[in-house]
């Protein structure tokens, strides 16, 4: 037929067909057969052993678009609608979703694709209505330890606004927001439970992946962008708001940790994509203000699903690190800005007084219980995983420096994100003063191989570094 | 585990172990299960039941350089050799490949990397040598009917040279050289048939896919860049003098097709691509010549497989079309000027001389019959698709373009390159006075449906143009 691996076929049985990528792996084939995948065979309503016509389809839209990206020409709304609409169908083959995002990250892809890509995106799936105004918040990623949702939803909750927040589950680091948030409250709930569960409490801080808001998003990020390491600054700026538009937000703070070890690494990046994300938001009608933060190190001192839910609590009950404290009722204060609740410049200060009160943390019980979580959880009551070992501080000095992306490895080398209780305590800080023999690092794990792991990793990768501390030893062996 | 689709583990039974990509698709599976390839099975030697054990594994080399040339970063000869290692080995997914090249097609790649890349093809795989000094010629593709390697093989024979040419079959056009030789004797020869073969009749014209010379580019063509339509000129380069590094060329002439739809569709385009394969050809022992030629319609008027194996025997015979005889004469010449045998500037003569001395002729059916074809065959032995039908010209005036894509396609609905005796005849090229009425092509098919489809695309695409004729009628329908 002329037709060639990864080109496509129209596959006909009775009034039924369908199209299938051609895969020209012989096994076990002789000429006149073809093996079909599931979904078509289905799609189709055949058995093993029927008749099938086979005849040539020519590329679809989304491919043709595709083509074009890669040779550097823009994508016009119809062409972002077919890719979106087939990737959700599984209609691509991944060296076609490859080659779409890696096109994304060399072209210079104008506002008016972000725009259409974040569209296409939101009405791809499923969208909520509150009735009411939205606010909501996301971090750019690439922060250990950032937690500070669980500070930032009760307290504008607890200020009056509605705050249904969509979260995560980490991809690359030791814990994503759902999977801390998981820690104290069930996270999976369908659109309807989190529908609910906003409204009673007023905030909600629930797992995306089961409200099936712009799946193609998910889809690239699983199949592409994570095995490659590869997040376009188009393609998070569209899918970071599709997910927005998708639980129809009003008003939005964004994150943007900057600093070393962090997706932006430059104040200037920070700046451009700052630019971009209010550019996209006023297009979209989301008001968006973003609250560019200090990203070197972790936000606060733990690192890990059950250890950060512990934070949280503690935070929420005035006892929690000052950093943590400080960059959540900073970000806060902006959205209790945007909505006019506190004039220009005074919303952090009604953020910390709406925590410092305890309001905030009966916000959070609320919001728990609305969940089906319970609600009466104390710090207390976190398990943490029950082998853990502490690292010394081998010199006298100053902390100088705390590698964000080390401290993500030994966290996840200790379990983390799926054994709840592993993870990472920080007992010292950038600035910190320590003398030899003082507690750097303390490493919880719920196995005791994999703590053993997690320590060699220490040893390696060497998380913290304290001034004048012999960095490597030349040779190694002797 | 906290590995994700995408990434890697490493599977272990007893003492062995083999890397395995992992795909989260859940069908059928239990917590606890995992589902092997049969490549994996085999490796490990495992059955259906066997216990494994399954760890995270990072990265290999290979992927980190692909991340690291899509960040936009060169790659070292190291990386270039893994990375074309485990595109043979298999052990990269199509995500990956398709990353790596569509980051070759936007990055600025330098000869040093093209350089590392063609030597790690080449020594992936079968290497030939003749013990004798090796001609060859490439021609980069686009133009329907380049049937010219039917000639220059036998004319450079002839002058007493060894021209050992690999050539692939079709990819995207209706005739590759392989299809077309095929016509005329066996092509699928094994390394030590092509060896013998060319070194009875000093030159012979066979398929590379037996032969196992530099597969990492078979393999990136096949899964990459012909389902994304994309060839990057740094790939291109390496893909071809990889091949010819397989094969010990000493002496290559390269022939650029120049003019619309075809690859190169500008002069400068071309002026740089040759310039890159001199300097590269130069780093790697290879003493090439470009040769730049019109190619904004076919070569000759035959295109399909045994159309165009019929004209090039009519041109050995001397009674082939001027574009084909011109274009032949002046490639091989480029080569006998390089072997010493013809001074400067009289090389194109010398192969006129062969060609019409009929030693072209009688050194093609040496090659023919070294191949295992029949040395006798005559043009009128061979057989052309016995459904056909011409089209008229609509109107009086003169034939201004023939359209390159239009015509392959035709071709190729007609049943070309697996039918071979499907195909296109052209019956007027440019500047051809026609009238109306006069015959303007010829389609050939095997099947009745085909010739029907072909009919069809003539109609929609109008592959030649005669000045005055209404290109269109609006409204269409009436």
């Amino acid at each position: 037929m002329g037709v060639d691996e990864g080109e496509r076929v129209k596959v006909s049985h009775g009034e039924k067909s369908s199209v299938a990528l051609v895969n020209t792996s012989p096994d076990g084939l002789s000429a006149g057969q073809v093996l079909l995948s599931s979904r078509i065979a289905d799609d189709l309503g055949v058995d093993d052993g029927a008749d099938v016509d086979v005849s040539y389809h020519p590329p679809p839209l989304s491919v043709q678009a595709i083509r074009s990206a890669v040779h550097g020409k823009p994508l016009t709304k119809d062409m972002c609608y077919a890719i979106v609409g087939d990737v959700v169908a599984g209609r691509l083959s991944e060296a076609e979703m490859a080659a779409f995002v890696v096109s994304q990250a060399y072209r210079d892809v104008s506002m008016d694709e972000v725009e259409n890509m974040a569209r296409a995106m939101a009405d791809s799936g499923q969208k909520l209505t509150f009735e009411r105004t939205v606010y909501d918040k996301h971090s750019v990623g690439g922060v250990p330890g950032n937690k500070v949702s669980l500070l930032i939803v009760p307290i504008v909750a607890a200020a009056g606004l509605l705050i249904p927040k969509t979260s995560s589950r980490s991809i690359t680091s030791p814990s994503g927001t759902a999977d801390t948030m998981e820690v104290l409250a069930p996270v999976d709930l369908d659109p309807a439970e989190f529908r609910r569960a906003a409204l009673k409490a007023g905030g909600a801080i629930v797992w995306g992946g089961r409200l099936g808001l712009a799946p193609a998003d998910d889809i690239l990020i699983r199949k592409v962008e994570h095995p490659l390491s590869l997040d376009p600054v188009s393609q998070l700026l569209a899918s970071v708001m599709s997910k927005k538009l998708a639980v129809g937000a009003n008003y939005l703070v964004v994150d943007l940790p900057v600093g070393v070890g962090t997706k932006l690494e430059t104040e200037d990046m920070v700046r451009d994509i700052a630019a971009k994300f209010i550019e996209l938001g006023r297009r979209l009608g989301v008001y968006v203000t973003c609250g560019l933060t200090y990203g070197s190190q972790p936000v606060g001192h733990a690192v890990g699903p059950a250890l950060e839910a512990r934070e949280a609590l503690e935070a929420l009950s005035g006892r929690g690190p000052r950093s943590l404290f400080e960059k959540s009722t900073a970000l806060a204060g902006l959205l209790l800005e945007a909505s006019g609740l506190a004039a220009r410049g005074m919303g952090k200060a009604m953020a910390e007084k709406i925590l410092e009160s305890g309001k905030a943390l009966r916000k959070m019980r609320e919001v728990i219980e609305a969940q089906g979580g319970n609600p009466n959880v104390r710090p207390k009551d976190i398990q943490i995983g029950a082998h853990w070992a502490k690292t010394e501080s081998p010199a006298d000095g100053y902390v100088v420096e705390v590698n964000n992306s080390a401290i993500n490895a030994v966290a996840k080398a200790a379990g983390a994100p799926l054994d709840k209780g592993a993870g990472v305590l920080l007992k010292a800080k950038v600035g910190y003063s320590v003398k030899k023999g003082d507690p750097l690092l303390e490493v919880y794990s719920e196995h005791e191989s994999k703590l053993s792991e997690a320590l060699d990793l220490v040893q390696r990768l060497k998380p913290m570094t304290v001034e004048g501390m012999l960095l490597r030893r030349l040779p190694e062996a002797f």
